[in-house]
C-alpha cells in the first residue's frame, strides 16, 4: 500500500479521502502542518499558494485541497470564505439571508492541488450543484451540509453517511480525478 | 510640504486621509500597487502581512490601512472580510442577518502600517465602536456607512460629509496617531 500525505486540519475531509483513496489501495495520512491562505476569490488561487508554501516545507507526495460553498443569489457568497462564515454565521446566518427568496440554486466546489517532488503541481476539480434547502436538517457532515441538498436527491449531505454524501460531493469527483491521475501516472515518487 | 504614500485601491480612504494630514503640511499620495491579504483572523496580522510584501517593492516612506466592521452578536462578522462581504451581500445582507435581533452593537476598527525605509513597520490602530441601524440611510462615504451610527451621534456615516465623519471615524482615529508619530519624530526619510 502506497502513501500520500494530506495537508489538512478537517476530520471530515480527511475521512471522506480515506474511504475514497483505499479503493485503489493508497493510504491517506493526514499531516496537519497548515498554509497560508490569501484573500483571493478563487479556490484555484488559495489552493497554488498553499502549495507553493507546503512543498517549501515538506517533500513528500502530498495533496491539499479547498473547497466553499457559492450561492448564486448571494453573487457566489460564502464561496472562498466558506469556512470563516460558517465559524461566524453558520447555517442559520445563510438561512437569513435566503429568507424569502425563491432563488435557492448553489454549487459546492472542491480543488485538489497535488504536490510530488518532481512533479509540477497539478490540480483537480469537481463540482456538486443543489439547492439550500429552508431549514437544518441532518447531523452528519460538517459545515453548511446540513442545508444543502443536491441535484438528484432530496436528503441534504448531513442526512446521509459518508458514503451517500460520496455518491454526490464536490470533494468527492476531485478525489476522483486524482485517483484516475494515480492510476495512469502512478507516480508517488 | 512633505509627501507620504498610501498603498491603497480605495479611493473614500485616501479622500480621508488627505483631508487628515493636511492639516500637519504632509501631502499623501495614492500608490495603487496592490498587496497579497492573508486569510488570517486579525487586522494587525493582515497589514503586517501587506507591509512585507510592499517594502519589497516600494523603497519611499508609505503607509496602508486595513479596516472591517466587527458586529457583536455575529461572533465579529464580517470583521477581515467586509470588503468582500460587501461586495457580495452587501449593507442588505447585514441588515437580514440581524432581522429581529435586538443586539446591535458593533466596532469599525482600523489599523495603519507604516513603513519608512529606515524604520521598523509600525502599528496605529482606531476604533470607533457604534450599532447598526435598521435600514440604509445617507449616500456619503462607502462600504458599510450607510447602516453604521457612531455612538454619540444620530446620524450613519454615510449621511455624514468627511469632516463629519472624521469627528468619529475608526480611520480618522487611526491617522491621528499616525500624526502624532509624525510630529514627534518626523522622520520621513
Amino acid at each position: 500500500m502506497k502513501t500520500i500525505y494530506f495537508v489538512t486540519s478537517n476530520k471530515g475531509k480527511l475521512l471522506e479521502a480515506k474511504e475514497k483513496l483505499s479503493a485503489i489501495d493508497i493510504e491517506v495520512v493526514q499531516r496537519n502542518i497548515g498554509y497560508l491562505e490569501p484573500q483571493v476569490d478563487t479556490l484555484e488561487e488559495v489552493a497554488l499558494f498553499g502549495v507553493e508554501d507546503v512543498q517549501r516545507r515538506f517533500d513528500k507526495p502530498f495533496f491539499l485541497e479547498d473547497a466553499g460553498l457559492f450561492i448564486d443569489s448571494l453573487k457566489g457568497f460564502p464561496g472562498v470564505y466558506s469556512a470563516y462564515v460558517f465559524r461566524t454565521i453558520g447555517c442559520n446566518g445563510i438561512l437569513k439571508l435566503l429568507d424569502n427568496i425563491d432563488e435557492r440554486k448553489a454549487v459546492f466546489r472542491s480543488v485538489i492541488a497535488y504536490k510530488a517532488p518532481k512533479v509540477d503541481p497539478m490540480f483537480f476539480i469537481g463540482e456538486c450543484r443543489g439547492r439550500i434547502f429552508t431549514n437544518e436538517l441532518g447531523d452528519n457532515g460538517f459545515g453548511f451540509d446540513p442545508i444543502f441538498i443536491p441535484d438528484g436527491d432530496t436528503k441534504t449531505f448531513a442526512q446521509m453517511d459518508v458514503n451517500g454524501k460520496n455518491r454526490f460531493s464536490h470533494r468527492s469527483k476531485s478525489l476522483e480525478k486524482l485517483m484516475d491521475y494515480f492510476k495512469d501516472f502512478n507516480d508517488l515518487s
